[in-house]
């Protein structure tokens, strides 16, 4: 048997449909897990296809688990950060087949990936996540990105972008993505928005189909204070605000959209090795031929 | 007094909201036909500002004029466009203030020009526009794009393109803008589209944020058929279809979106030395030095 | 035995220097063609691998056969096809294990396709070059693309461009590519430029990291006289033009560099079936999923 | 007469050739500082324009200098922070009628803001240079940008990118634009690259036409090793590195390309109020109308 791990109590997430593929790991990581006898509590998914009644709140697990396992899809482990960032402890995460940037350790390799970080073997990247908070709504979080965009309309939106309170410009465009450097191979991507390495304190300001053809990307400090509010002859019903890609939020007249870094910092686990840019060559076909 | 013109029996377009300037504009206009003996007819918007009791509607005033001066912006043209290419008679565009691709007469030198048109000095441009068929509805006009675009969601939709009957690929994306090279300098510039020559037989599809980084501009050419279908995880409801960025058009499930050059060209009528670049110069700022 | 074909000369061009991979290929083909009582020439290459001691020159090649099939990439056909096209023989494709937009066929189908095409199943695809013509030299021609570039310097040069006699606009760029729809997908694509359908007849112009960013890719009709030439500070000795990215030519003060459609189009044979989507979709990664 | 500033002893630094402009305003610039009893010192043009027989060298200047005033275009700024950089004193720049990111002070309020920046009233901005190493050849300083780039070639050139040690990929392009928060609005936004807000400790690494389409700029920390190497077919006599646009520097084969942030910042003065957004919103035309 192992030595003692700092990893006592685990929580186990997970999100995918596919109980033909979940059930089978979340069984064999469970079997592992209980075998060097660490705790483990359950999301109501995981709880389900386990078979297990006791379904515990997200928020309760959080208090009680020193490490969170999350197994689906990079959008998993978004919820989750989401979710359990405030709680300060650790997510790891397992794809059901497909690599993702934030979910980077595969069935196959899973119970020796898991073993060695339970044996302390691993790297711990630190993410930060945004707060966009929309007049008196309570604030929203994104790992990935909040987008300001049309909404029920076909023309483009107009709005002011501040900056620490300094006027940057008014854009006449589809809406932008404020995205983080995990964002930024996601949507930010498909917009036209550079890759940031994960470790850049820094956010992209990546404009989506703007009318002004010089109203290029920007990258600022990711400390900065960015303010949002429609102007023109967009009306408020016309624009909302996504947060990961989620659900929208809606914006009542004279709403200023605030977006700065959450205070709290997620804490992404890797297996030992890991390498962003192993990632992003396999996920971006960097090296493939064209002709 | 001038040689009897080809145009005996004209149509006065217009939109603008800014009566103190549209006013003025209509009034001089008309003094100046009529001094010229030429019938003149209004459209509902001209009618209104001009004071006339007698409103026609487009269809008869389609019929009866042998030209339509239109004064407003690109958007007025593109509206009359639509309305009237059917019944062929050219279209003369006045804006008011603000040079457009489509209404590229000043106000300043409007009487001077429109008395050499009429006296026969004027260059003709024919543009194709585009028909989209959706399922069993009735086919819409669109001059500048078809925009096949998300609608009530923040995710990416997912669709097919035909071309001709060959399958050209499934994209994930916020959308596809169908452009005529007069809408190559609209919406589907702000894509990243390519400027399209006015009279070049040929239609760009523009992804909007395609997930596929290589999932570039295509331009084929204007006989082409293309259809598109939403497939994948995507539902008709979170799909329209916008043409000339006005009100959008629902699909319902397993509808097929059709789209082809409409049979009949417009005539677009220009003061002689026309020149296309010149105002895209003006209007893109090309030449101005960035540092 | 089969039928008696329309190609009773046959040319086999081949390139690489792979000889082990050229010669097995080279020699079954040889065989084949022979057993149908065709005629056959060799380019120099060619020859050498397969040992026959008779060379011909491609001149005499040309007027002799009446197919060219080249062997090799995309690079081998560009070639061939500069060579060969004022002999209006058309070129068939063969490459050597990676696909090619233009050599099509794989060895592994080699026999069967070829043999296919002999009995008259093919498609034929009439592609056009484009003709070079700077100051008093000979033309070059291109099937790909010609490129006005910088040379030996760092800094960006500066450049007019007319097409058809109407100025476009005087641009500070790294050069322009001057691209077919052959050519779309080569150098052109990696300048941002848009992807034309193979029978457009147009030309697209993509400025390579200009300083004004609304210089943007620009199609025009593919019979228009483009004329291009150099000014401001830049001196002639710093720009170069090269065609197909072959062998760069000098310019003189003040040459004009002239670029227009080559009078004779190229023949370009497919197996049946062949889709140039495909191809697309395949050498492009269309379709691949990012996260 | 004003208080004692701290700035006893200025360096005048002029480049253009255009004397109608140049004397006049360092004349105007002399007489004021005389006026204030402040030491000057000139540069070799600076001082041929002025008529003094005595010649500075930069290094001597650097050391007796408390403040250098640079007056011409953005590119003198960019020689002078190179030349000065190491001796620590701050960099004032008056442009000579076109404003520029760096030289951001115009003749017409010349007097008065050097008068308030010898008052003590400025803002001081840090700009990091960055420091090229190659083989054994001494390190080359750029404020704006280090390019690789092809040198007498018309092909691409393909190279290995490494940062702190990783791999991050093998590129076929025309080279890559290793630009600072400074050289962001410079010739890395003709290659696509995102604007860096001044202060962010950053630097992006921009490709130019690269072959692979998903080969998008990245953004890495400011205190990363970069390594760059040529490789696959690609000889060394094919490629240079240019800093700041200026000489290109020749490279032997084997040669590591190493680039990181030079230890000494750049200090740049600016007048009170500042403003570099509005500098961007000037220089690029954001919310400039196209339609």
């Amino acid at each position: 048997m192992s030595a003692k791990t700092q990893f006592q109590h685990i929580a186990l997430i997970a999100k995918p449909d596919d109980n033909e593929r979940l059930r089978p790991t979340l069984q064999s990581l469970q079997q592992f897990l209980l075998d060097r006898n660490i705790n483990l509590s359950f999301d109501q998914r995981a709880a389900e296809v386990l078979g297990h009644a006791e379904v515990m709140q997200l928020a309760e697990l959080a208090q009680r688990a020193d490490l969170a396992i999350v197994i689906g899809g990079d959008g998993t482990l978004l919820a989750s950060a989401r979710d359990l960032v405030d709680a300060g402890i650790p997510l790891l995460g397992i794809n059901l087949g497909r690599l993702g940037f934030l979910v980077d350790i595969s069935p196959d390799d899973m119970l020796q990936t898991v073993g060695a970080v339970l044996d302390g073997h691993y790297e711990e990247d630190t993410r930060f996540l945004l707060s966009c908070t929309i007049g008196e709504q309570a604030p929203q979080l994104a790992l990935n990105d909040v987008v300001l965009h049309k909404w029920n309309i076909a023309r483009m939106i107009e709005f002011e972008t501040w900056v620490n309170g300094s006027f940057i410009d008014t854009q006449r465009s589809d809406g932008v993505i404020i995205s983080t450097p995990t964002g930024s191979t996601a949507y930010a991507l498909s917009g036209g928005g550079p890759l940031l390495a994960p470790s850049l304190d820094a956010i992209a300001m990546v404009p989506i189909c703007p009318h002004t053809l010089s109203n290029r990307p920007v990258v600022i400090h990711g400390n900065s204070q960015i303010m949002l509010s429609v102007c023109g002859k967009t009306e408020s019903e016309h624009v909302r605000v996504t947060c990961d890609g989620q659900a929208s939020v809606t914006i009542q007249p004279g709403d200023e959209i605030h977006v700065a870094k959450h205070p709290v910092p997620l804490r992404l686990l890797h297996p030992t090795g890991h390498d962003h840019y192993q990632i992003l060559r396999a996920k971006l076909g960097w090296g493939r031929q064209r002709s």
